[in-house]
């Protein structure tokens, strides 16, 4: 089969790869009918996770048909559709008991990372059972293919973990397709306010369309001070980190209200400094977190509900054997006025 | 001053009352500038609430402005517009730090019940502090007096007690307006399907506009069974009943799935027959509560961000002198197709 | 093998069966070490669980040896020590994924009920991974069988579900095992007061030294008065209904505080009737349920801990063969002031 | 009457002052019979508090017998004994009506601070019917003064923040007045696990007589290795920090467990390096606060019950002409082997 192939900092391949094969009873065999490239996958060919191999198939995003299942695969069948979890989970750990299946003693964040992903026609899915989704009747699968990953990390890391609330006000720092997920998933709770802060006035632009209700352009003067302004001084009750670096962790904190919440949802790769000398009598709580997609059920049900329409965060669409020009296009996302592709077989 | 005056069961009169005054430090007098009827007072007419005596101005909903406030209230002063809660908080007591207003030992539902209520031109407002709330600049009053009592009834009582999470299947059993302001209110949280359960055709179809996405009409076929198919067998994950009477608490057992809650909302006059034989083993929460309004603040802000449009509640409006003709079309919800009526002077 | 073989109402055997078998790769063949009889077991015995069939073997609780297991279990190996849940979760359904494992699609309480039991030599387990549990190093095995059913029972159905808080006032009606169990776990959150209900004067004793502050016997005088009396008027913040019957259930919510909470254990065979008029402004909340166990991991560890001796719950000891004889006590655990037994080989 | 009064950095008087009066009706003023010194009057004392005037009567705790009542006071009235809080609330404001009186807009924080404080004959105390508590029949007034600041801090700041669990593993990183606070209140949920962290033995050995069940003096080897070696490379569920200073909070962030909690409590002076690198995956949630004295109710009762001994804490008395001698013992904590010392007059 077909699959685009890590080769190394700074260099993949659309290349031919063996077929996957069931390796344990709990195991399905999926052929992949959409997938889409994450903002992850463009740091790994960066060089930036160094575990992830030469020949390690990326991806980690889909939706597709079931071919195979192994002898202990009990909710799934042969021609099932399928929606693929970013994140695998056995469903038998302490931690996927208690719905952290992100921390999976035997799973976790593997596709496209420690096994073969979904950027190819077919995937090996372990944990078959406890990390598919079936695919409702007559539901947008492009759409579901943003349930994969960017929905359930804005929703669960960003929203929830912050705790907004009916009538709160929210600033969501960084427009990209998570913060995006962010700013639809918070909507679910009626906030107030939900200012939005980028660079990128394209993007902050998208964010008006998709439900922000005032944008900050952090480029253009401090953006704390533009926050404090338009919250008349209090600060914001949830402030979501969405992009993983100290100077936007600052504007976090910087912004949050007395009794307010940090959301980091942002993967850093640097310390940040914290602010305890004023942060410690303002009775905030900071949270972390991986998506751990135990909120994929619910997600799934209010899209078939029409409460959240995902399929506005798809910009692009490609073959799936075009997908590397699909990769040069989400690469100079900025550029393209790129928020998601989808690859299509 | 003018008021609607209780005249025991079935009598009621339009009369000269002396102005209310200042009794206590914490007191304010609001003159009443638009008020309303609730069911409630048609209970008290027909004698069914002893404790009000002959004489009492009924009433406990209404905006107006502050015309005097007693030396000890420091958070309004005279010339505020401000909305009445229908329940008044010491804010002092064991009940009011806790947040259960409905109980506090010097206040509670009081208005036009136990004190003189707000169907007059003037009112005494006692805690005047912790039972005003200032009118946000640019509000519509008349969407505000929907906050005094069954959107916060609604809302607390219904579908926070409930506790309604996105995707969640909602049934509400009654299309009063106390069911219409938990259908409102419900959609804060954004639950997948809502089912409206009700006798009248007319106020099935005002709930669809509302926001119901499907409607039971109790009176042809058995209801429970209705919605036991629109829920695939399942049930619901919160049951509202918003009637108050031992065959819509029925109904709410009848559909609640496991894990499922049951918000009591009704005013019961009477014991209802709880089928523990059935319900021990399902895993399911019953709340109770007559309203707090210690959602108020939160109410507010949402109506100001036009998240909430109490306005649709509002079907008739006639001068506070035509009080009398307004407790006509009232108490002939069904055939005048009324909801709220607004007085105003 | 021997196996205690039920024979339709009224009647048992020790009798034998054949040795229980591998049936699905998720299973897991259990030597039994220590079992013990439950409540439930004398209502199968007297006909009242009519899905219990002729010749089933009965019992659902249980610690022993692994003796075989089939090719899909992880967790667990030949010659490991484990606990056995007295419901079986299959961890890959909607409601296990939940954590309510007593609604699991493929499992629930099904030992002894609908398939054969834990009263014998050895005894199969469906989903061993996700139904059993690993004994700690150094516990005492006696005390830990206490955790296949009555203390989760006890602390989730009871307990959990009646939140329990520091400095709460807590009553319990019923002292039989499971009452004394929600009694053990309710000392978890440090109540200022419990008082335990019940008609026998030495249970009340022994919940005394179990940590029952006050006592109240229920068949002298008005008990409701006499809680009322001990609480100075207010009622109690929860109140866990323990037997099941509608007299200690009314018990329940004559007792039960303004915002306070009903948490019904029992079992009950008939409807209760509910006194909504009073309560509907009480802000109370009821809740039922069978037990999850899904709190059995951190239940160990409060075991080894030495948080909990479960052990106090033990009054009788027999060998497994003589378990005809320890019905017998068991059975008439007033008079032989039984509270559980062991059986052991 | 005789007050202890602050003289600019460094300096401190027993001197004459003007008796209290009432400025506000709300006001009261209570004469002091129990009071004590806090580490934050040593940080005054240093200079560390500018807003701290010279002549300021300095001192947050204490207990006392009511003097005399403003008009607008309703709780209390002359003669009655009353515990005082460090935080004053006016019981109006938005944050009191959400429980968070640190914030309150017309109080928190301010005795000894911006006004006159509690180390004197007498104190003015605002807003008394929400800042003070009556004193329960029969119980150690010693004890009580600990429920003015220290108990509350430790448990609302450190415990509740912590949301520390039954079976929880939790550490205590300073044994100080304040940690020991968090160590006796974590006992009310009953966890697995309190490790006690400090450089002091002699602390850590009162802290194993208060219930800590390890101990980890972090003067010797690597406090975050012995910590995790302890838990066997799990960590710690929920860690407190009850220091103040990079260091301490450095070891929280080394030893919380995935899914776990930090709690900061201790008052920090510079900013700290957060490892988002490491903890963004982590699930972890951080907090902080100033305590809010809202539990004070909840730990009456738990004193009232002997569920909570706060006597443990006093190592010292005087009377309270000696208070210069008591700041000089205090002030020497570690060489007097002194906790909290006790003035009474």
């Amino acid at each position: 089969m077909k699959a685009l192939v890590y080769r190394g900092p700074g260099s993949k391949e659309w290349t031919d790869k063996p077929m996957p094969t069931i390796q344990a009873p709990t195991d399905a065999i999926v052929r992949i009918t959409k997938t889409t490239i994450c903002g992850t996958d463009l740091h790994i060919l960066k060089g930036d996770v160094p575990a992830v191999v030469d020949g390690r198939i990326l991806g980690h995003e889909g939706v597709g048909i079931v071919e195979e299942v192994g002898p202990g695969v009990r909710n799934f069948k042969v021609g099932d559709r399928v929606l693929i979890s970013c994140v695998t989970s056995c469903g038998k750990c302490e931690y996927c008991k208690k719905g952290m299946y992100s921390h999976c003693e035997d799973g976790g964040w593997i596709l496209g990372h420690l096994i073969d992903g979904t950027q190819a026609e077919y995937v090996r899915i372990p944990h078959a059972d406890t990390s598919l989704y079936p695919v409702p009747e007559g539901i947008d699968e492009e759409a579901l293919v943003m349930l994969s990953d960017i929905l359930p990390t804005g929703f669960e890391v960003g929203v929830l973990k912050g705790q907004v609330q009916p009538g709160d006000t929210v600033a969501i720092v960084g427009a990209g397709p998570v913060g995006l997920a962010a700013l639809l998933t918070a909507q679910f709770y009626s906030p107030a306010e939900i200012i939005m802060v980028d660079l990128d006035d394209s993007r902050l632009e998208v964010a008006r369309t998709f439900g922000a209700t005032k944008t900050v352009n952090s480029s253009r003067g401090n953006p704390v001070e533009a926050v404090m302004e338009l919250t008349g001084g209090k600060g914001v009750d949830v402030a979501i980190e969405a992009v993983g670096i100290p100077v936007t962790f600052d504007i976090c904190q910087g912004i949050v209200a007395a009794g307010g919440h940090i959301a980091n949802v942002g993967v850093h790769g640097k310390s940040v400094n914290l602010h305890l000398e004023k942060l410690w009598i303002q009775n905030i709580t900071l949270t972390t977190g991986l998506v751990d997609t135990n909120s994929t059920p619910m997600l799934i049900k209010t899209v078939v509900a029409g409460k959240l329409e995902p399929k506005q965060l798809i910009t692009h669409r490609f073959p799936l054997s075009d997908i590397e020009k699909a990769y040069e296009v989400f690469g100079n996302a900025a550029k393209e006025k790129a928020l998601k592709v989808i690859l299509y077989q």
